[in-house]
């Protein structure tokens, strides 16, 4: 589709292909761990694809929690599919903390004003989530190769 | 839960109910349509569930993006199971037009300045809406039924 991004670019650093679907470290400075699954080709939203690859879909998206849950342990995991901005189907699978800088509001709200000391301490915990990153990503490859073997055709 | 809001009450006007899941209409003024698939049981994230009931799930969830789009005709559906306030799964199925106060940023950001004009047209299609979602939740009860049957025993 011309002018859409998801359609020109990876979106992110790749950490998994298939024909159907591709798996992306978002790169995301302020949520490390924030991690995509976006469809290979160009339909909008969930109900434009069959429910074998809605299925697929899914089970790439939620093998992406697991691990994410397994290896960094957040306190909440975000899924979210919205394509307001670029309208090419693509889940956010976002790691949440309580003390992040928007929790308990979405990280698309407005951020709320520091409460004193939560910035140092925020640096820290992010800090420890970025250490873990690399773990989470050679698990997340292993288990999406695991789970979406002769799944993921596309 | 004791303190779960989700485990207290519906949570909206209840629409569908099975012993795996309840669909409610959120009431949202700003969003008509807006509906939430709540599960009827506490679990924080969708890994908590085993693969059948993430399938009920996510086959209620998408039968609601279908009917919403086939009754409402949204410029975009956004699908999100967030739960950092009510760590309790449930699914925001919100219908989205280019002109809506928030387009193209989610729901939860901050308002943007309103252009112009752009109030009274928000409104009236606001109303449009309003006046669509009694078939909307027609079609839907009786989609559920359908797509649900022998798939939600929970």
């Amino acid at each position: 589709m011309p002018d859409c991004l998801l359609c020109a670019e990876t979106g992110g650093a790749l950490l998994w292909n298939s024909p159907l679907l591709r798996v992306i470290d978002a790169c995301d400075p302020v949520y490390p761990g924030t991690t995509r699954v976006v469809l290979n080709r160009h339909v909008a939203e969930m109900t434009d694809l069959g429910e074998a690859d809605q299925q697929s879909v899914m089970r790439a998206t939620l093998c992406v929690e697991r691990v994410m849950r397994d290896t960094l342990g957040p306190d909440k995991v975000n899924l979210a599919a919205l394509g307001n901005m670029v309208a090419h189907l693509h889940w956010h699978v976002i790691p949440r903390w309580k003390d992040d800088p928007h929790f308990p509001q979405a990280i698309w709200a407005a951020l709320p004003e520091a409460t004193p000391g939560a910035p140092q301490a925020q640096r820290a915990r992010r800090n420890a989530t970025i250490a873990g990153v690399p773990r989470f990503h050679r698990a997340l490859t292993d288990a999406l190769e695991r789970t979406m073997s002769g799944a993921a055709a596309g």
